[in-house]
């Protein structure tokens, strides 16, 4: 069985690392396994916890239009570099959670894509290092205002709410080169993103190695890898799940925001 | 004498927060003041210390074109909802440590502006409440790689490299509403920039209740208020200072990128 690396918070509101067993009970660990957590004595079992995202990243970067046939969809090329820009870490939030509709857009849309977590700090990385400097993959919605985000020119109102960044539901250390990525809403059968990640414009070793020579990457850290084309708005009350062969998958709904005044 | 908040790290590698005393020592705390850390019998003399940046944030949201003048001179307006941006919490650097130039770009300019510390967990803040949730005020540089901001689009690698967010020297609690706002370089007496603060377009409350209308801030996080007209570039072995009136001095020098390698 693959190995599902998982962070939980129990009823007692006690956090821990873990790696989740078939049986759906968790096994605790002393600490991130990227900082060589070791099993303890303490099992939870699966009606005394729930999942939180995997890892509590201190940045998350993401990478716009590394898929050509979604650069194309948005009225663009393909960046000759890598088009890096930032969500903060309290958008984050876990699978079976949900997403909060904000009052200030009328247009969100999901944007499935395969994130990986570093391992180690890392600077100036070389492309042929980079794997082994990854600790592992996840599967993260970059959930965007579309209006806002052409509204505002810089992305990070637009893709910087909170919840706006589901990331789970547990990482797994190693992914097929051809592995699929695929987003549905609701009940449909027919994808609304299908892919292989191969299709990615700046392979994940291009990234880290650029990524590394702007800022120093550190454990847990995400790399959100780019949306392939197909991305489109999601309604109150949908449910939204994005699927990567080998991993599993990240299933969130929409609710409407809690603020309670207009912003 | 008003009180100085500084975070420290000795000889022997640990961080402590503290209170800075007139005679350079600093009188240990046992959390960061934010978070009620209270005073302990632990005191660094002058020499077994240095100067880290005087909080970690685990986000830097960053505000551009706050100044009418600034936004003229980039050949822009003032937006009718402020411009955000996020900086690495990487990016942060200390009172009297290098920037290093990055091999990436020909243009590395400063910006020098306040910096606001927030002091507890604050989401849908109404401007009336804002004040009260600020912990502090201290000074930053958003240093930004000019030719790959307008290259880029997005903000992130040109504000992103590691080093390119002084912060510090220290936190105060108070600050009058006119205080100015200058930077120097070298030995120059004339500044680059002067401006009072009361020029910016959104003032520090709007500030907080917009940003806290997308994403929850959370005790040390850090808002940078926007840069007054004057930018300017600043070239390998010159030294920037910014100055606020009522907090002190902000001084960092330029060397080489470390970079093994070319980007």
């Amino acid at each position: 069985m693959v190995q599902r690396y998982v962070r939980v918070k129990t009823t007692q509101a006690q956090t821990y690392y873990g790696l989740l067993q078939l049986d759906r009970s968790v096994q605790v660990l002393d600490a991130p396994s990227w900082l060589g957590g070791q099993p303890t004595d303490l099992k939870l079992e699966p009606e005394t916890y729930e999942l939180l995202a995997p890892c509590a990243p201190t940045k998350i970067i993401a990478v716009g239009k590394n898929y050509q046939q979604h650069a194309a969809e948005m009225g663009g090329e393909v960046p000759k570099e890598p088009l890096l820009f930032l969500k903060p870490p309290t958008a984050v939030t876990a699978h079976e959670k949900p997403i909060y509709y904000p009052q200030a857009t009328a247009q969100v849309d999901y944007e499935g894509e395969l994130a990986i977590v570093i391992g180690e700090r890392i600077r100036y990385c070389p492309p042929e290092q980079a794997r082994s400097k990854l600790w592992g993959y996840t599967i993260a919605n970059d959930v965007t205002a579309r209006d806002l985000q052409r509204k505002d020119g810089q992305w990070t109102r637009a893709k910087g709410f909170d919840s706006f960044c589901p990331l789970g539901p547990w990482i797994v250390r190693d992914l097929s080169a051809g592995a699929t990525l695929q987003t549905f809403i609701n009940d449909e059968t027919q994808p609304r993103q299908s892919a292989l990640l191969t299709e990615m414009v700046f392979s994940i070793e291009q990234l880290v190695a650029q990524i590394s020579d702007i800022m120093t990457l550190v454990p847990g850290d995400v790399i959100l890898t780019g949306t392939p084309a197909g991305v489109g708005p999601m309604q109150i009350n949908d449910r939204v799940r994005i699927e990567i062969e080998g991993i599993g998958s990240l299933e969130n709904y929409l609710i409407p925001s809690n603020q309670g005044k207009k912003s």
